[in-house]
């Protein structure tokens, strides 16, 4: 590479070139999804996906399954479709989070709309995720099949955990990183295993794969709940979410573990009763300075980022394993 | 079979004799739901199933399939897990329904309540869809799975498809007869053609399994849209859960077709702008009636029960299918 070459690529974010060094096989899954959202019948559903699936996600998950096949030489054409698969998947997802997620930001919003919103988020994801299934078939590999399959149950199983560990003050460190490896890192590491077994990668590459996923996902997921205390303009991520929701995550767990008499009472308050008056977030936010629960929740997350980059060893040196360590640490350096 | 065998059965009904006759592959079926259902993470999840799945449904679906491998000799241990699959199907559409049509029971509900089953219904529904894939591929039956995924994104383009429909008095028959395929006929054609393609039954077998479910799906879902309007506390099912819900279905849209300048304003007001007063159902029942709309959506689901037994003639005779041929009437014979 030249040192034009070079210079030009320092200054891009890894996951976009990521995204420019696999820009076919990117543009190959996107029209396969446009193909694959859309219906004869009910054209309700590319109206409902279309702003998901279009409004430029990073297309991360789909981009890891492209990568981990090409890692491992696969010359065939169905890395496509399991990409696909999985971005949708991880749509459908989305769309039955809005559901879940509804009641915090109901007040104040317009019952009719919402239960229409409800309605079509929930039939027009399972749609996504009949689709899903449709197209890894298409793959005609029953090992892929499994492992998606799989990590379609650990998902729902990571978020209905979620919903009963999310407000309990007994939630520990251990459920924590439960809830995170379903809801989240599930998806990245099928995202990854699936792309070796497509290549017929030896096992202990597979392995490597799934352990690069499941690290960088739950990385991923840290990260994302630290930033909602930690977070700024530049993150674009609102700040307290999380707390106004009153989701238990790592940085709350941290300093709870270490909460005297006082601060115990005012997390039972505000998060297992939800009762938050004016300036809580702010106080929420001083007593997880106080613990040092953000640093220590950032370590966390710059160790899981580690793990994924040093699993990465077992596979053969190149481009595109570079550029999957590359990813990983981008993931945490929104933390900068 | 002796005398008293033969009054013995009579006395019983279609779904009890095959019951009786599948006893051991439907429980089975039974263990290996409970199985399949329980989390080790989430103990919610068989908390919220539990009631759906053992309170003792009809278990119709898995029926059709265990049935359907039988009529074509099926051998292997694989039509059970094909039956639990169907059901775990069918259970998943039924907690998602419950999302989708909570609407109409929300006023006079605490809401907290209401989002609380939201939340699990949707999340366990999702935990029960992806164990229906995994379940599937125990079968090691790419045909299977592609038929049974198309199933499930055909239930959901129907179930979509109705959101826009229902109250459309545009809507005729024949997207009616597009919705009811899609959110029940195709489970129920699903699961009779999984049988014969596990059997390795021929082509025109597995096309007339398809047929027979097809229109017994079809028979069913028209049953039971005209029992809305014609039931009784006999059949246990609620008058005018439909109309108050303002869906279109079959005999509301036979009335609409010859409905005069007056009725239709009717329709208009309670249908499509849903200001339903007292009296109003009474008077809808009795446009019904002076258009013999009941009476002939009566003959539009005995149609399609005859030609789900004329499907069946194609395979070899038999007990099983002599049995499967009474379902068809007994799904009928709820109107008498």
């Amino acid at each position: 590479m030249s040192l034009g070459e070079a210079t030009k690529r320092a200054a891009i974010k890894p996951h976009e070139q990521l995204a420019a060094y696999l820009a076919p096989e990117l543009e190959a899954v996107n029209a396969l999804i446009r193909e694959r959202m859309s219906s004869e019948h009910a054209p309700r559903i590319p109206e409902v996906t279309a702003h998901l699936i279009e409004a430029g996600g990073k297309r991360l998950r789909p981009m890891l399954t492209l990568a981990a096949a090409k890692a491992c030489g696969y010359m065939g054409p169905y890395h496509i479709h399991l990409a696909a698969t999985v971005e949708f998947i991880h749509t459908a997802t989305l769309l039955h989070d809005d559901v879940v997620d509804e009641s915090a930001q109901r007040r104040g919003r317009p019952t009719a709309n919402l239960l229409w919103d409800n309605k079509s988020s929930v039939l027009v994801g399972d749609y996504l995720f009949a689709r899903a299934f449709q197209l890894m078939t298409d793959a005609d590999n029953m090992r892929v099949l499994q492992i998606l399959s799989n990590a379609s149950a650990t998902i729902a199983e990571g978020e209905v955990l979620q919903l009963t560990a999310a407000q309990d003050l007994k939630t520990d460190e251990s459920v924590y990183l439960q809830v995170v490896r379903g809801k989240t890192a599930a998806l990245f590491s099928a995202a990854t295993e699936v792309g070796g077994v497509l290549a017929e990668a030896d096992d202990t590459v597979v392995k490597a794969l799934f352990d690069y996923g499941d690290a960088l996902g739950i990385s991923f997921q840290i990260v994302d709940d630290l930033l909602d205390y930690w977070g700024s303009a530049q993150t674009g991520k609102n700040i307290g979410d999380d707390f106004r929701e009153r989701k238990l995550t790592l940085p709350v767990i941290k300093a709870i573990a270490k909460a005297d008499e006082t601060e115990r009472a005012f997390w039972v308050k505000t998060i297992e009763k939800g009762k938050q008056d004016e300036g809580d977030l702010d106080h929420a936010i001083a007593l997880l300075n106080r613990h040092n629960a953000l640093e220590e929740t950032r370590e966390v997350a710059l160790d899981w980022a580690e793990k994924a980059k040093a699993a990465l060893s077992v596979l053969p040196a190149g481009e595109v394993v570079h550029m999957l360590s590359d990813i990983a640490d981008y993931v945490v350096a929104r933390l900068r």
